[in-house]
């Protein structure tokens, strides 16, 4: 059996996120059905990453076995484009040790959300942005970035994941910037090792309201050690979420 | 009768172009229904540039007449947002003498027109970005761009307007400037005074065909003085278009 490794980009509008579910469309489907039809066997597909409902990825890490012979790895990419749906792109395939396993052996992840502060925001935006129409402190939200790096507890940022409890809160945030692409919109790039259910989506609610001086920067030490999520900003919605890269050791 | 000039931003993507049409869906219809709601009598608007179906736009601009007593001109774009569909934006309002007309009084525009090269397109870029999968020398666009700057006729980069021809063809380029916006990516931005049925699509087109090897600098003065359209580059396709801003006198 060969162990593919692909990468794969994806707008997330149209799908229920990652997760094949008998709700609608999934990424994991749509991505399992192409690749069964190359394959001519059945195929399971698994993402470092199980991406909710809404959420864009640009750099997603996926991969599958697959007895079929011969398997040019050059022409699957282009194969698998010629099958997709125009909201889903291979950009990349290898053939990769029979151990490697994409969320098991992940070891950070980057993602980006952009924002579109202001009264208007442009429509080509709509789909890839949280609108939020009102001014925000740049300088506030800069400076609250610091509370958040390093390894600690991040349970305040955790939304309940009905009956999956994770074992405990502890995860690595190694950097956040704050970019202005244009007027009016930036994009947020947080990088860490692992992270707890919507923890990036309420990070971003948390620096928007500090942003917006609804949280004050003294109260974030104690918002942060109260793991109490009431206690943090709003979950930022899932369309201006981008899953940007993959991390895996050497 | 006050006389309002809007300035507004759409996706084109779900519509037929600016113009009304019984084919379908307009910017036209629907700016035309929003402020016929608000100002409560008939209206009717007019537009810098009639933009082609799939074509977008950040800074169209509009005026149209009305009678409305009172018209809070500083509300007035918070209640057509209220009102227009998401992929159509109001982005500013303002009170102009009677004399001023949108297309009449307009004395230049800027169009900014981006393409994705190489193999595989982001999906978040394929609604606003022309994809042309192979890549593109560009340095010799860069160097070709020179010989479309000035007073000439363009003839040989308009499109047949079936059976409503143009006087002449004698347009002013001022800019033309090709700017990388990440890697297999740019943005081609063309300022001049009038434009010609698809001229900016033709111009594009004939600039990639440059950058691909197809059209040889060498034979562009001989292309460009043929008034012969089938000399030049593929018209470049709508969605990838942008009219950015449309420049008016002191």
């Amino acid at each position: 059996m060969k162990n593919i490794k692909l990468i794969i980009a994806y707008d997330g509008s149209n799908y229920l996120g990652w997760q094949k579910t008998k709700e609608g469309p999934s990424i994991e489907a749509a991505l399992q059905k192409c690749a069964e039809q190359i394959c001519q066997h059945p195929i399971y597909v698994q993402a470092a990453s199980r991406t909710d409902a809404g959420v864009h990825a640009e750099g997603q890490v996926v991969n599958f076995l697959t007895s079929r012979e011969p398997l040019e790895i050059e022409r699957l990419t282009i194969s698998l484009n010629a099958l997709l749906p125009l909201d889903i792109r291979a950009c990349n395939a290898e053939q990769m040790p029979p151990s490697f396993h994409p969320t098991l052996d992940c070891i950070g992840k980057e993602y980006g959300y952009d924002i579109c502060y202001g009264r208007t925001q442009k429509p080509f935006n709509r789909l890839y942005s949280w609108h939020y129409p009102y001014n925000l402190d740049l300088d506030l939200m800069e400076k609250a970035v610091g509370y958040f790096i390093g390894e600690r507890d991040f349970s305040t940022f955790c939304n309940d994941r009905k009956g999956a409890p994770y074992e405990h809160g502890i995860r690595r945030i190694d950097q956040i910037e704050i970019m202005q692409l244009e007027e009016s919109r930036l994009s947020i790039r947080v990088v860490g090792n692992h992270f707890l259910y919507k923890m990036v989506r309420n990070l971003v609610g948390t620096l928007i309201y500090i942003g917006r001086g609804k949280i004050s920067i003294s109260d974030l030490p104690s918002i942060i050690d109260s793991q109490d999520r009431t206690q943090a900003g709003v979950t930022a919605p899932a369309h201006g979420l981008f899953l940007r890269r993959v991390f895996y050791g050497a």
